[in-house]
């Protein structure tokens, strides 16, 4: 299996992204069965048609499993996404200084896409390792929602699973408290927890004896 | 130096309390040239009348300090209070069941004590560290800040240093992201900072440098 | 043109809902060239679901307009939702005592719907009389959600426009600040704003001399 | 009885101060058997220290009370203030340009002083008029804190009354819904219900009949 994973540069008034060093800190990681490919993305719209394009030029022979990753300042834990719309309407320019405000991301694309991890399980497994996260039922209309809609609308034919999640801010990004954190360590042990989740179990059916982690 | 630290049982609907754990994990900590003295204080206005006692029949011939920690959920981060009022105010009873309402600490003392502790320092030696923290203003009206204003009010004349330090839920009491928590981990590196440098500095004052930490 | 508004009734720990209020409080409303329809609706499934097949029984010849209130407890202010997702997810039963989790509202219906409202000209018409106001981009995975979603679905080929639209606590239900409110007089207006701005521009688009509202 | 009641002009990012206005707005509002005198204080250090040498002025041959008003952003609710600490720590400076850390307001003054207003009655008293209000037990470390903490210590030896009401953001500051407000219509029956409350009670003992309002 084919395992595409993303995080995002910095933006906006942030000097780093913990979805960036996890980008560089999974290159040592490894599944056995899994091949994992790590892109870092550029928090530019141009940044994201560019990637959803190379997943869309995968081939169809190989089982392909896609997880991005983006940080959603302000949330209190980790949160798996579970819809993308189909809308582009930004409160920040991208780090192109582009500024779209209720713009489709497909033209005639469908309003929205579930995401195709299985959203339940993650969750219940960052529970079970004492990692505070949950299910998030919006990922913004920024690139993050913008990357999880395209990544489902461009493997829609193809089988390949996928989705997305929030990471919150670190505390080396909020040193004062004033925002909720969520050690990076926690985070780098969270990713990996989501992506053996994924890659084992494609849906949220409940394990034989009956839990769901 | 003899060093008093202390932490409380669980309490409201809370089935464990952090800074319980810390009194049980810091009993294997050492420190040079300082004798640490562990205290799991039960939740009740008893259990900090009866802390205060010990506390104010210590010999004025050694040097006391005085750490007391307790949860205060919600909060972001770490949070060392600048300041006891003397005033119980409870919104749940503690408990032994007891309910006060806007009552006094101790009946014709001052309004309020100042922390003795450095409370800037400890909070920059945490940023320093990565682990996120804040000065706090209030302590609240429930034992934490009676406890706080006690420990005051007893050494005051003896000289003995002490303060109070709010710790905020872990991921095991909200394993759902509904509230801010911070790893059980940085928790206790974070006390273990505030103990050494309340150890080391009496104030606030610069370090020789133009640091503070 | 007839337009439908409808509110819920309590629900969870609430005694009363502003949203039933609105219904009673618009009888006297009137608005040329319009006919009110005003329907309370029971915080039940099979409510909603009753309510959609009344919808969807209207005929195609008069001009419809579809505008549901509820309840969100938390937000800080008027919200107006873009969109409407396929799922049933509760975190409390309805008033049934039905409990759906990780359901379709419509089993292969399409992922979501977005909002037939003028939905920024309504939070720019609210912003201009005062009244604190916002888009939304989740109304959850409640009745509310799943009403909205039914409105969507059951007109979508009669050309009738609908959406929902979330109100904060008031005053009457959170009395100690514990949690942001709004005034009921400041959410009858905001209702009314929106119900006509709904009725007199079937879209966003910039109106001549370029303002919105 | 003479009644000092102040506000506070603009500060910070804020354009304007809901208790800039609430001074406006009070001078045409009488109580039999009160003068009330209406002062517009200037955010800076010198402007509450020049307040605090007006009020240490007055008679002893007079009942005073003095109301001091000011906006905390971010409260969900009308705040009445229960202590002033000795302590100026600004996060941001003042309309002068001065920012005080960590300094005292009054050198060797007492830590803390507790309000001289009926707080619990004033809570009660908004309660039972729908206006949401809480007891806070903070005044923060600016200028609202030090103005309060200036009014108790000048006035302490004359026996007159005063306190501190923390006002919320109002609709015309927030407009977006991404702060908690209040409508200024509520801001303004809530200063009026505290001044008449206050005027009429000395303390929050209950009334004949078991209420508190």
């Amino acid at each position: 299996m084919k395992v595409h994973i993303s995080g995002f540069g910095p933006f906006g008034k942030e000097k780093t992204n913990p979805t960036a060093r996890l980008i560089e800190d999974l290159d040592s990681y490894r599944i056995d069965g899994a091949s994992l490919q790590l892109h870092l993305l550029p928090v530019t719209v141009q940044g994201i048609y560019d990637y959803a394009t190379l997943l869309s030029g995968e081939s169809l022979d190989e089982e392909i499993l896609v997880i991005a990753f983006g940080l959603a300042g302000g949330r209190k834990g980790m949160t798996i996404e579970r819809v993308a719309i189909n809308c582009f309407d930004f409160s920040i320019p991208d780090n192109d200084g582009q500024n779209l405000i209720d713009t489709p991301i497909v033209p005639g694309g469908p309003d929205a896409y579930f995401s195709g991890l299985p959203i339940k399980r993650i969750q219940a497994c960052w529970q079970r390792s004492g990692i505070p996260g949950s299910v998030s039922n919006t990922a913004g209309t920024y690139l993050c929602n913008g990357l999880f809609y395209l990544l489902r609308h461009y493997t829609r034919t193809s089988g390949a699973r996928g989705g997305f999640i929030h990471v919150p801010y670190t505390g080396d990004i909020i040193t004062d408290a004033s925002e909720p954190t969520m050690s990076y360590a926690d985070v780098l042990s969270a990713a990996k927890i989501a992506i053996e989740v994924a890659i084992q179990h494609p849906d949220d059916e409940v394990l034989p004896g009956g839990a769901i982690c």
